[in-house]
């Protein structure tokens, strides 16, 4: 019985590190959505890319792309990974207690509700979002978990724990184009039982 | 930058591995608690353990306990941890898939947001918990996010996805006694934004 769980990325997404600071959000939301298109591209996972980066002195921590089928994890989401390989790089569990005082999570779609569980543990200071939950739902199928509560509004305001900052929809049009590309190239929409073909 | 996210437990979980079948949830969650216990006792992550295995042939599939000090992972909780460990060794993200029909998350204590978020994503078929919410944020201080609306009651029903079966506060004394016990031994509790000593 294995006593280690092990996820991956795909070997290309070391093209996309760079020493070189990201200036602001919206240059952020371009480099997520490229990695989104290129995992699309290279079909090494499911149409979604995110990064964890520093909002003040733009350095990237993190790069991520959406491997649940490729690792054999539900949870291999890409927003989960980049919140958990900066904590692993960093060396600690919570993001809030670094050198860094802007970590921020940039992700192409509007997180799920798994997504939104590791936000609330991780200690992440800001949320950068594009594509929507109605975006994501409506164009590929893929569910996002229930959320008739006000979840996402609850994170700027919750008490005694660290606010989390929500910067929305930042190049919406863009990070939609990636789902439309992933649905109309064949890409396998996974929820829970049903059997991809 | 890494690109691999690496997870393990305690080398002492090997000691509980078993081709044996468990008998009853109620077995199951005696060896859950037990795996809580041994964690507050070796010093090797919180007080809570988590297993898989499958209600029908008494199987089990996966052991684990909370690692997110030690591994510097927010997300290292007992049941996302069993969750993912059971994908990883059935070789699918999604367990309603397997030759297995009745595959049970057992927990020592019930899910926090984030493990509620993972189970909806996992395909398992059961959930069996021990101590409640309340007792858990009671008890030790550990939050378990934000659950004003009515969220596991959503589980069983939910649809079109795979409704997810509860069986709530099994042995729920036993667990509620490794939580004390965490306590008294001056375990850290370590919600975001609160530096452990």
């Amino acid at each position: 019985m294995s006593s280690t769980l092990q996820l991956s990325l795909p070997d290309w997404i070391s093209e996309y590190e760079s020493d070189d600071p990201l200036v602001s959000d919206e240059d952020a939301m371009r480099l997520a959505i490229e990695l989104s298109a290129r995992n699309v591209k290279e079909n090494t996972g499911g149409p979604f890319g995110s990064l964890v980066y520093d909002h003040k002195t733009g350095k990237i921590i993190s790069l991520s792309v959406n491997r649940v089928l490729e690792t054999h994890c539900s949870a291999a989401h890409a927003e989960v990974l980049a919140l958990l390989l900066a904590q692993q790089k960093l060396g600690t569990h919570d993001l809030s207690l670094t050198e860094y005082s802007r970590l921020t999570l940039v992700t192409s779609s509007s997180p799920c509700i798994q997504c939104f569980g590791t936000l609330w543990w991780s200690g992440i200071n800001r949320l950068v979002y594009g594509a929507t939950t109605g975006d994501v739902e409506k164009i590929t199928g893929f569910q996002e978990g229930p959320k008739d509560h006000n979840w996402l509004a609850t994170l700027p305001s919750r008490s005694p724990l660290p606010p989390i900052e929500i910067i929305a929809e930042v190049l919406r049009d863009e990070a939609t184009q990636v789902l439309k590309d992933y649905v109309t190239s064949g890409g396998l929409i996974y929820n829970p039982g049903t059997s991809p073909e």
